[in-house]
Protein backbone atom coordinates (compact mmCIF):
# COMPACT_ATOMS: atom_id res chain seq x y z
CA UNK A 1 0.00 0.00 0.00
CA UNK A 2 1.39 3.69 -0.91
CA UNK A 3 2.14 5.90 2.32
CA UNK A 4 1.13 9.62 2.05
CA UNK A 5 2.86 12.06 4.62
CA UNK A 6 1.12 15.10 4.35
CA UNK A 7 -0.68 17.99 5.77
CA UNK A 8 -4.27 18.41 5.62
CA UNK A 9 -4.06 22.05 5.02
CA UNK A 10 -1.40 22.25 2.14
CA UNK A 11 -2.79 22.70 -1.11
CA UNK A 12 0.58 20.78 -2.30
CA UNK A 13 -0.50 17.75 -0.19
CA UNK A 14 -4.27 18.18 -1.63
CA UNK A 15 -3.14 17.91 -5.14
CA UNK A 16 -1.95 14.31 -4.44
CA UNK A 17 -5.37 13.29 -2.53
CA UNK A 18 -6.85 14.55 -5.58
CA UNK A 19 -4.83 12.79 -7.62
CA UNK A 20 -5.01 9.59 -5.54
CA UNK A 21 -8.50 10.07 -5.03
CA UNK A 22 -9.46 10.59 -9.28
CA UNK A 23 -7.21 7.38 -9.52
CA UNK A 24 -8.98 5.24 -7.06
CA UNK A 25 -5.61 4.29 -5.83
CA UNK A 26 -5.89 3.36 -1.85
CA UNK A 27 -3.04 4.84 0.56
CA UNK A 28 -2.28 5.08 3.84
CA UNK A 29 -2.06 8.46 5.66
CA UNK A 30 0.35 10.17 7.85
CA UNK A 31 -0.61 13.45 8.90
CA UNK A 32 2.29 15.71 9.51
CA UNK A 33 2.04 18.94 11.12
CA UNK A 34 4.05 21.19 8.74
CA UNK A 35 3.00 24.61 10.74
CA UNK A 36 4.12 23.37 13.65
CA UNK A 37 7.15 22.60 12.56
CA UNK A 38 7.10 18.46 12.16
CA UNK A 39 8.65 18.45 8.72
CA UNK A 40 11.41 20.55 10.16
CA UNK A 41 12.01 17.63 12.59
CA UNK A 42 15.01 14.73 12.32
CA UNK A 43 12.34 12.05 11.71
CA UNK A 44 11.08 13.77 9.02
CA UNK A 45 14.20 15.54 7.22
CA UNK A 46 15.34 11.90 7.64
CA UNK A 47 12.62 10.90 4.93
CA UNK A 48 13.18 14.15 2.88
CA UNK A 49 16.05 16.03 3.37
CA UNK A 50 14.15 19.57 1.73
CA UNK A 51 11.58 19.48 5.01
CA UNK A 52 8.46 19.67 3.05
CA UNK A 53 5.49 17.17 2.59
CA UNK A 54 3.77 15.79 0.54
CA UNK A 55 5.67 12.86 0.47
CA UNK A 56 4.94 9.74 -0.87
CA UNK A 57 6.40 5.95 -0.12
CA UNK A 58 6.17 3.62 -2.54
CA UNK A 59 5.70 -0.50 -1.15
CA UNK A 60 9.32 -1.35 -1.27
CA UNK A 61 9.93 1.92 1.10
CA UNK A 62 11.50 4.28 -1.99
CA UNK A 63 10.28 8.23 -1.01
CA UNK A 64 9.45 10.19 -3.42
CA UNK A 65 8.56 14.01 -2.59
CA UNK A 66 7.57 17.00 -4.70
CA UNK A 67 4.03 16.95 -5.19
CA UNK A 68 4.15 17.46 -8.97
CA UNK A 69 6.84 14.88 -9.44
CA UNK A 70 4.14 12.94 -7.52
CA UNK A 71 1.48 13.68 -9.61
CA UNK A 72 3.68 12.29 -12.74
CA UNK A 73 4.67 9.07 -11.00
CA UNK A 74 1.04 8.56 -10.26
CA UNK A 75 -0.41 9.26 -13.68
CA UNK A 76 1.85 7.47 -15.76
CA UNK A 77 -0.26 5.08 -18.06
CA UNK A 78 -3.83 6.93 -16.82
CA UNK A 79 -6.30 9.12 -18.58
CA UNK A 80 -4.58 12.15 -16.69
CA UNK A 81 -1.32 11.52 -18.40
CA UNK A 82 -1.13 11.93 -21.90
CA UNK A 83 1.43 9.31 -23.46
CA UNK A 84 2.94 11.08 -25.84
CA UNK A 85 5.93 13.43 -26.20
CA UNK A 86 4.85 16.46 -26.45
CA UNK A 87 1.67 16.21 -24.67
CA UNK A 88 3.90 15.16 -21.54
CA UNK A 89 5.53 17.88 -21.59
CA UNK A 90 3.01 20.42 -22.09
CA UNK A 91 1.55 18.89 -18.50
CA UNK A 92 5.02 19.29 -17.17
CA UNK A 93 5.10 23.12 -19.07
CA UNK A 94 1.73 23.76 -16.48
CA UNK A 95 3.08 22.44 -13.66
CA UNK A 96 6.99 24.26 -13.60
CA UNK A 97 4.80 26.93 -14.55
CA UNK A 98 2.65 26.58 -11.23
CA UNK A 99 5.67 26.00 -8.93
CA UNK A 100 7.04 29.12 -10.29
CA UNK A 101 4.74 31.60 -11.51
CA UNK A 102 1.56 30.59 -9.14
CA UNK A 103 2.49 28.76 -5.98
CA UNK A 104 4.92 31.60 -4.81
CA UNK A 105 2.32 34.26 -4.93
CA UNK A 106 -1.13 32.23 -4.52
CA UNK A 107 -0.37 30.45 -2.22
CA UNK A 108 1.56 32.19 -0.02
CA UNK A 109 -0.98 34.99 -0.24
CA UNK A 110 -3.12 32.38 1.41
CA UNK A 111 -0.47 30.75 3.94
CA UNK A 112 -0.07 34.42 5.73
CA UNK A 113 -3.51 35.33 5.58
CA UNK A 114 -4.49 31.72 7.47
CA UNK A 115 -1.32 31.44 9.54
CA UNK A 116 0.31 34.26 10.21
CA UNK A 117 0.00 37.94 11.28
CA UNK A 118 0.97 39.60 8.00
CA UNK A 119 -1.46 41.65 6.04
CA UNK A 120 -1.99 43.57 2.99
CA UNK A 121 -0.74 46.75 5.50
CA UNK A 122 2.12 45.54 7.06
CA UNK A 123 3.80 43.11 4.53
CA UNK A 124 5.96 45.00 2.17
CA UNK A 125 6.07 42.04 -0.42
CA UNK A 126 1.82 41.65 -0.44
CA UNK A 127 1.42 43.69 -3.51
CA UNK A 128 3.93 42.92 -5.60
CA UNK A 129 2.75 39.27 -4.82
CA UNK A 130 -0.74 39.82 -5.04
CA UNK A 131 0.26 41.29 -8.38
CA UNK A 132 2.34 38.23 -9.85
CA UNK A 133 -0.71 36.21 -8.58
CA UNK A 134 -3.22 38.12 -10.65
CA UNK A 135 -1.02 37.84 -13.61
CA UNK A 136 -0.24 33.73 -13.22
CA UNK A 137 -4.58 33.60 -13.50
CA UNK A 138 -4.38 35.65 -16.42
CA UNK A 139 -1.93 33.34 -18.30
CA UNK A 140 -4.64 30.50 -17.03
CA UNK A 141 -7.65 32.67 -18.32
CA UNK A 142 -6.06 33.60 -21.74
CA UNK A 143 -5.95 29.21 -22.02
CA UNK A 144 -9.21 28.54 -20.70
CA UNK A 145 -11.36 31.07 -22.61
CA UNK A 146 -10.62 28.71 -25.77
CA UNK A 147 -10.78 25.09 -24.17
CA UNK A 148 -12.27 23.77 -20.85
CA UNK A 149 -9.00 22.03 -19.34
CA UNK A 150 -4.81 23.10 -19.79
CA UNK A 151 -4.43 20.38 -22.08
CA UNK A 152 -6.05 21.04 -25.32
CA UNK A 153 -8.18 19.35 -28.07
CA UNK A 154 -4.86 18.39 -29.66
CA UNK A 155 -3.80 16.00 -26.52
CA UNK A 156 -7.77 14.35 -25.93
CA UNK A 157 -9.15 17.93 -24.14
CA UNK A 158 -9.49 15.90 -21.02
CA UNK A 159 -8.53 16.60 -17.12
CA UNK A 160 -5.03 15.86 -16.85
CA UNK A 161 -2.49 16.19 -13.38
CA UNK A 162 -2.25 19.50 -15.20
CA UNK A 163 -5.53 20.84 -14.31
CA UNK A 164 -5.28 19.10 -10.75
CA UNK A 165 -1.76 20.59 -9.97
CA UNK A 166 -3.24 24.26 -10.80
CA UNK A 167 -6.62 23.33 -9.39
CA UNK A 168 -5.41 23.02 -6.05
CA UNK A 169 -4.53 26.53 -4.92
CA UNK A 170 -6.44 28.31 -7.47
CA UNK A 171 -10.05 27.14 -5.87
CA UNK A 172 -8.61 28.65 -2.82
CA UNK A 173 -7.41 31.70 -4.19
CA UNK A 174 -9.67 33.67 -2.27
CA UNK A 175 -8.24 32.52 1.10
CA UNK A 176 -5.46 34.60 0.08
CA UNK A 177 -7.81 37.68 -0.97
CA UNK A 178 -7.55 36.95 -4.96
CA UNK A 179 -10.62 37.86 -6.05
CA UNK A 180 -11.79 35.40 -9.33
CA UNK A 181 -14.26 37.66 -10.73
CA UNK A 182 -12.02 39.05 -13.28
CA UNK A 183 -11.37 35.47 -14.45
CA UNK A 184 -14.71 33.43 -16.07
CA UNK A 185 -13.12 30.92 -17.89
CA UNK A 186 -10.86 29.92 -14.85
CA UNK A 187 -14.09 30.18 -12.91
CA UNK A 188 -15.85 27.99 -14.95
CA UNK A 189 -13.11 25.56 -15.02
CA UNK A 190 -12.90 25.03 -11.27
CA UNK A 191 -16.54 24.59 -11.47
CA UNK A 192 -15.77 21.62 -13.47
CA UNK A 193 -13.91 20.11 -10.84
CA UNK A 194 -16.69 18.53 -8.37
CA UNK A 195 -18.39 16.57 -11.60
CA UNK A 196 -15.23 14.51 -12.01
CA UNK A 197 -15.46 10.70 -10.68
CA UNK A 198 -14.19 10.40 -7.25
CA UNK A 199 -13.99 14.43 -6.71
CA UNK A 200 -12.46 14.76 -3.42
CA UNK A 201 -13.20 17.99 -1.85
CA UNK A 202 -9.99 20.10 -0.06
CA UNK A 203 -10.49 19.77 3.97
CA UNK A 204 -8.71 22.77 3.88
CA UNK A 205 -11.36 24.84 1.90
CA UNK A 206 -13.46 23.81 5.44
CA UNK A 207 -11.20 24.99 8.01
CA UNK A 208 -12.17 28.41 9.74
CA UNK A 209 -9.28 30.88 9.03
CA UNK A 210 -7.96 31.12 12.56
CA UNK A 211 -8.57 27.36 13.28
CA UNK A 212 -4.75 26.98 13.50
CA UNK A 213 -3.18 30.20 13.53
CA UNK A 214 -2.69 29.38 17.22
CA UNK B 1 15.34 22.96 -37.36
CA UNK B 2 13.97 23.65 -33.57
CA UNK B 3 14.48 27.18 -33.00
CA UNK B 4 15.05 28.64 -29.25
CA UNK B 5 14.62 31.81 -28.17
CA UNK B 6 16.62 32.54 -25.17
CA UNK B 7 18.45 35.40 -22.92
CA UNK B 8 22.74 34.74 -23.81
CA UNK B 9 22.40 35.75 -19.83
CA UNK B 10 20.09 33.41 -18.51
CA UNK B 11 20.44 30.48 -16.22
CA UNK B 12 17.25 29.10 -16.96
CA UNK B 13 18.25 29.01 -20.26
CA UNK B 14 21.33 28.28 -20.10
CA UNK B 15 19.86 24.71 -19.06
CA UNK B 16 18.20 24.24 -22.55
CA UNK B 17 21.67 25.13 -24.39
CA UNK B 18 23.76 22.96 -22.97
CA UNK B 19 21.44 20.01 -23.05
CA UNK B 20 21.01 20.71 -26.66
CA UNK B 21 24.42 20.40 -26.95
CA UNK B 22 24.98 17.43 -24.88
CA UNK B 23 22.39 15.78 -26.46
CA UNK B 24 23.72 16.90 -29.44
CA UNK B 25 20.45 18.60 -31.16
CA UNK B 26 21.21 21.40 -34.13
CA UNK B 27 18.71 24.57 -33.72
CA UNK B 28 18.63 28.07 -34.12
CA UNK B 29 19.16 30.91 -31.43
CA UNK B 30 16.84 33.57 -31.46
CA UNK B 31 18.45 35.78 -28.80
CA UNK B 32 15.92 38.01 -26.69
CA UNK B 33 17.14 40.50 -24.18
CA UNK B 34 14.71 39.86 -21.21
CA UNK B 35 16.77 42.28 -18.94
CA UNK B 36 15.54 44.84 -21.43
CA UNK B 37 12.03 43.99 -21.08
CA UNK B 38 11.78 42.32 -24.56
CA UNK B 39 9.71 39.28 -23.19
CA UNK B 40 7.57 41.76 -21.92
CA UNK B 41 6.35 43.08 -25.51
CA UNK B 42 3.51 41.99 -27.40
CA UNK B 43 5.30 40.09 -29.91
CA UNK B 44 6.85 37.60 -27.71
CA UNK B 45 3.76 37.49 -25.46
CA UNK B 46 1.97 36.19 -28.47
CA UNK B 47 4.41 33.36 -28.09
CA UNK B 48 4.24 32.65 -24.63
CA UNK B 49 2.06 34.48 -22.74
CA UNK B 50 3.87 34.11 -19.25
CA UNK B 51 6.56 36.29 -20.73
CA UNK B 52 9.49 34.19 -20.20
CA UNK B 53 12.74 32.54 -22.06
CA UNK B 54 13.41 29.97 -22.37
CA UNK B 55 11.04 29.49 -25.43
CA UNK B 56 11.32 26.34 -27.85
CA UNK B 57 9.84 26.23 -30.93
CA UNK B 58 9.40 23.19 -32.87
CA UNK B 59 9.59 22.17 -36.20
CA UNK B 60 5.77 22.56 -36.79
CA UNK B 61 5.59 26.04 -35.08
CA UNK B 62 4.03 24.31 -31.73
CA UNK B 63 5.82 26.72 -28.52
CA UNK B 64 6.76 24.80 -25.47
CA UNK B 65 7.93 27.33 -22.60
CA UNK B 66 9.54 26.12 -19.17
CA UNK B 67 13.03 25.05 -19.31
CA UNK B 68 12.75 21.49 -17.10
CA UNK B 69 9.49 20.49 -19.88
CA UNK B 70 12.11 21.91 -22.71
CA UNK B 71 14.56 19.29 -21.17
CA UNK B 72 12.41 16.49 -20.59
CA UNK B 73 11.09 17.06 -23.59
CA UNK B 74 14.23 16.66 -25.20
CA UNK B 75 15.84 14.24 -23.21
CA UNK B 76 12.60 11.36 -23.64
CA UNK B 77 14.38 8.08 -25.53
CA UNK B 78 18.04 9.37 -24.96
CA UNK B 79 20.23 8.29 -21.97
CA UNK B 80 19.47 11.83 -20.09
CA UNK B 81 16.65 10.52 -19.04
CA UNK B 82 15.77 7.30 -17.22
CA UNK B 83 13.36 5.11 -19.16
CA UNK B 84 11.80 3.75 -16.10
CA UNK B 85 8.72 5.26 -14.64
CA UNK B 86 10.53 5.75 -10.85
CA UNK B 87 13.51 7.05 -12.38
CA UNK B 88 11.45 9.90 -14.26
CA UNK B 89 9.34 10.47 -11.36
CA UNK B 90 13.09 10.58 -9.80
CA UNK B 91 14.21 13.36 -12.63
CA UNK B 92 11.44 15.61 -11.73
CA UNK B 93 11.72 15.65 -8.02
CA UNK B 94 14.70 17.27 -9.22
CA UNK B 95 13.87 19.72 -11.53
CA UNK B 96 10.59 20.80 -8.91
CA UNK B 97 13.26 21.03 -6.42
CA UNK B 98 15.48 23.34 -8.36
CA UNK B 99 12.15 25.60 -9.61
CA UNK B 100 10.72 26.11 -5.85
CA UNK B 101 13.59 25.91 -3.74
CA UNK B 102 16.85 26.51 -5.56
CA UNK B 103 16.26 29.05 -8.50
CA UNK B 104 14.52 31.95 -6.08
CA UNK B 105 17.32 31.59 -4.11
CA UNK B 106 20.69 31.45 -6.41
CA UNK B 107 19.59 32.50 -9.16
CA UNK B 108 17.77 35.59 -7.91
CA UNK B 109 21.04 36.34 -5.65
CA UNK B 110 22.57 36.25 -8.66
CA UNK B 111 20.47 38.42 -10.98
CA UNK B 112 20.54 41.14 -8.09
CA UNK B 113 23.85 41.20 -8.13
CA UNK B 114 24.70 41.05 -11.94
CA UNK B 115 21.24 43.59 -12.98
CA UNK B 116 20.16 45.62 -10.13
CA UNK B 117 21.46 47.88 -7.34
CA UNK B 118 20.06 45.94 -4.70
CA UNK B 119 23.00 44.65 -2.19
CA UNK B 120 22.86 42.81 1.21
CA UNK B 121 22.76 46.31 2.79
CA UNK B 122 19.84 47.94 0.94
CA UNK B 123 17.74 44.84 -0.19
CA UNK B 124 15.81 43.30 3.07
CA UNK B 125 14.84 40.02 1.42
CA UNK B 126 18.61 39.10 0.55
CA UNK B 127 19.35 37.85 3.86
CA UNK B 128 16.65 35.10 3.82
CA UNK B 129 17.31 34.30 0.17
CA UNK B 130 21.14 33.39 1.21
CA UNK B 131 20.13 31.34 3.92
CA UNK B 132 17.30 29.16 1.46
CA UNK B 133 19.94 29.26 -1.10
CA UNK B 134 22.46 27.67 1.32
CA UNK B 135 19.44 25.17 2.38
CA UNK B 136 19.46 23.73 -1.02
CA UNK B 137 22.80 23.20 -1.60
CA UNK B 138 22.48 21.69 1.85
CA UNK B 139 19.99 19.26 0.35
CA UNK B 140 22.27 18.33 -2.71
CA UNK B 141 25.51 18.18 -0.67
CA UNK B 142 23.95 15.87 0.95
CA UNK B 143 22.61 13.66 -2.18
CA UNK B 144 26.27 14.00 -4.03
CA UNK B 145 28.77 13.29 -1.16
CA UNK B 146 26.97 9.98 -2.22
CA UNK B 147 26.96 9.30 -5.71
CA UNK B 148 28.30 11.12 -8.40
CA UNK B 149 24.67 12.07 -10.05
CA UNK B 150 21.27 13.15 -8.54
CA UNK B 151 19.98 10.18 -9.97
CA UNK B 152 22.55 7.45 -8.18
CA UNK B 153 23.53 3.94 -9.46
CA UNK B 154 19.06 2.69 -8.92
CA UNK B 155 18.89 4.52 -11.91
CA UNK B 156 21.96 4.09 -13.67
CA UNK B 157 24.53 6.71 -12.39
CA UNK B 158 24.77 8.46 -15.08
CA UNK B 159 24.07 12.22 -15.58
CA UNK B 160 20.59 13.37 -16.74
CA UNK B 161 18.48 16.13 -16.96
CA UNK B 162 18.22 16.91 -13.09
CA UNK B 163 21.83 17.47 -13.02
CA UNK B 164 21.50 19.55 -16.16
CA UNK B 165 18.97 21.74 -14.65
CA UNK B 166 20.48 21.81 -11.13
CA UNK B 167 24.13 22.80 -12.45
CA UNK B 168 23.08 25.94 -15.14
CA UNK B 169 22.51 28.23 -11.65
CA UNK B 170 24.60 26.00 -9.06
CA UNK B 171 27.84 26.24 -10.81
CA UNK B 172 27.64 30.51 -10.62
CA UNK B 173 26.17 30.69 -7.90
CA UNK B 174 29.41 32.41 -6.38
CA UNK B 175 28.30 35.17 -8.75
CA UNK B 176 25.26 35.62 -6.53
CA UNK B 177 27.51 35.89 -3.27
CA UNK B 178 27.31 32.22 -2.32
CA UNK B 179 30.55 30.39 -0.62
CA UNK B 180 30.56 27.23 -2.14
CA UNK B 181 33.68 25.75 -0.41
CA UNK B 182 31.63 24.27 2.45
CA UNK B 183 29.69 22.04 -0.30
CA UNK B 184 32.87 19.93 -1.35
CA UNK B 185 30.49 17.53 -3.07
CA UNK B 186 28.59 20.03 -4.79
CA UNK B 187 31.62 21.41 -6.29
CA UNK B 188 33.19 17.93 -7.24
CA UNK B 189 30.00 17.46 -9.10
CA UNK B 190 30.49 20.38 -10.54
CA UNK B 191 33.89 19.81 -12.12
CA UNK B 192 32.27 16.46 -13.64
CA UNK B 193 30.65 18.71 -16.31
CA UNK B 194 33.23 19.75 -18.48
CA UNK B 195 34.50 16.62 -19.31
CA UNK B 196 30.91 15.12 -20.60
CA UNK B 197 30.74 15.29 -24.31
CA UNK B 198 29.40 17.97 -26.15
CA UNK B 199 29.84 20.02 -23.06
CA UNK B 200 28.92 23.82 -24.06
CA UNK B 201 30.35 26.57 -21.01
CA UNK B 202 27.67 29.33 -19.77
CA UNK B 203 28.24 32.49 -21.63
CA UNK B 204 26.77 34.25 -18.91
CA UNK B 205 29.72 32.91 -17.18
CA UNK B 206 32.29 35.18 -19.19
CA UNK B 207 30.53 38.12 -18.75
CA UNK B 208 31.47 41.10 -16.85
CA UNK B 209 29.50 41.82 -13.68
CA UNK B 210 28.95 45.36 -14.92
CA UNK B 211 28.47 44.41 -18.70
CA UNK B 212 24.52 45.42 -19.23
CA UNK B 213 23.68 46.73 -15.69
CA UNK B 214 23.58 49.82 -17.29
Amino acid sequence: MLKLYDDPDSGNGYKVLLALALLDIPYDLVEVNAIQGETRKDAFLAKNPNGRIPLLELEDGTLLPESNAILFYLAEGTPYLPDDRLGRARALQWMFFEQYSHEPYIAVLRFWTRHTDKTRENEPQWAEREKKGYEALGVMEKTLAEQDWLLGPAFGGAPSIADISLYAYTHVADQGGFDLSRFPAVRAWIDRFPALPGYLPFAGRLKATDDRKA
